[in-house]
């Protein structure tokens, strides 16, 4: 397996993890907890895919990430006490910065191959990082976390998208922009997770 | 009138009648009744048809069915009250089972004429039985109750679905694989709504 | 600057400025003051063009609508107040009027030509006008203000819409009928909201 596929499984199953603890929060019975993880995980990107008229989906040429969802769903539920108790928060965390990053840059990238202009390119690439939890939380009928926390997580995906933006208008190396803007994303998510920094309301 | 088009215009019907109930529940207007009612009856096929890419809708095609829900929305709204002592839950209860099984696997046909995987084709047979009802309910401002509630309803169309892919995978003949898997649906949703069955949580 | 494009800009602030107040009032941070107002923005002519299958979308084309909200949302957060104290409700309402009834019929016009059906052309065209607040409703977490105010607002844009489609139909020239049609809208929407006319419910 190779590293980028490693961090993509990760990222998908932090996304459908997120999805679980909160359809469980909200009491939803096994069909609730599969599709809340589902979209969670996957939400942003389909929603980047619509507006883009990009297809097939993600999720549709990966067949096996919607069925490994499935089968977490069916065993995940009784055991998700135990699995946050094990799995620290710390490492959720990380796991979250990382997939931000690369879904971010991702996404940029598959606006960019639309010819889509800088800046709505540039929102692209924040829609495909956190969506997938507005739409979550949409469904779980909270007001969307990522919309009221004050925390920069949208700002640090924006600003990680208009480095690989620039950088790739002053001609840099494409996979050199690609790989150190998403870990800018992961970076600055990190540091304002670890002094919980928050934006002026 | 076909068989089938009296079984189409049954379900849509039941479907609409569900979004009357909900959105004078919640006291909306005109507006908000036909709106709502619309997106019960043709939400999950159209999010199913949006996901696919194709086009045209079905209620694009069938503007009559659009037509007939605006003229029901006109006279239902002061007659809601009346209509639910009327029509028993018992004949809701069987013209939605009965939908159920129709959409469901019209809607994994469709994705697989569009060359869906298998696994997919089954999530989209479910997605455009159900999902009329969560975006009913996500508009009204309610957690779906099919992801909450415990009744095996999407599940009956899943594995109804996999009945009609695993025939088509070992060569049952097309219209037959249909109408049994189908029927199967129905057939178990009545079921467990007769012994009032729940998943656990 | 043209005088529709001065109307367009118009529209699409007030539309914002919709989202702005929505987001406040929720307590939003800066991403949900932006998405908000977007969405609020141009969710309505977002979600017509997805399901008339309309590529590339009004505000990919002109991203200087979406760098606008932008910068608005960066200044207009602590400047809300203010602002809600020096424009008065009178403008605000002329604004939303003459957009309703602008958008309403762009959308109307939009339907027919991509060969939609009379009746489902004149829905497209209400979708277009009243969709950028229900979606704003809904990523905010209330019951959509547009279905539970008892108030006009999607009839006259539906009453207009129908006049334009008339109009066509018995050969009217084009521009004429798009320019009053528009103009019955605003002129029926104020008229509603003058004389506080409500539907029963």
């Amino acid at each position: 397996m190779t590293l980028i596929k490693f961090i993509e499984i990760m990222a998908i199953l932090v996304g459908a993890f997120s999805g679980f603890i909160e359809a469980r929060r909200k009491r939803m019975d096994l069909v609730g907890v599969f599709t809340v993880a589902f979209i969670a995980a996957f939400g942003g990107g389909t929603l980047r895919d619509i507006l883009l008229d990009r297809r097939p989906l993600f999720w549709v040429i990966h067949q096996e990430y919607a069925i490994l969802i499935f089968v977490l769903a069916l065993v995940a539920s009784p055991l998700i006490r135990t699995l946050r108790q094990i799995v620290s928060e710390r490492l959720i965390v990380i796991a979250d910065a990382v997939g931000l990053g690369l879904f971010s840059i991702a996404g940029t990238s598959a606006a960019l191959d639309a010819n889509m202009p800088i800046f709505i390119a540039s929102m692209m690439g924040v829609i495909t990082g956190i969506f997938g939890g507005v739409l979550r939380d949409i469904v779980c009928n909270e007001v969307p976390m990522v919309f009221r926390d004050g925390k920069p997580y949208a700002i640090c995906a924006f600003l990680g998208n208009w480095m690989f933006l620039l950088m790739g208008k002053y001609g840099v190396e494409h996979d050199f922009a690609l790989w150190s803007s998403a870990l800018l994303i992961s970076g600055l998510r990190l540091i304002t997770w670890k002094f919980d920094l928050r934006m002026g309301r």
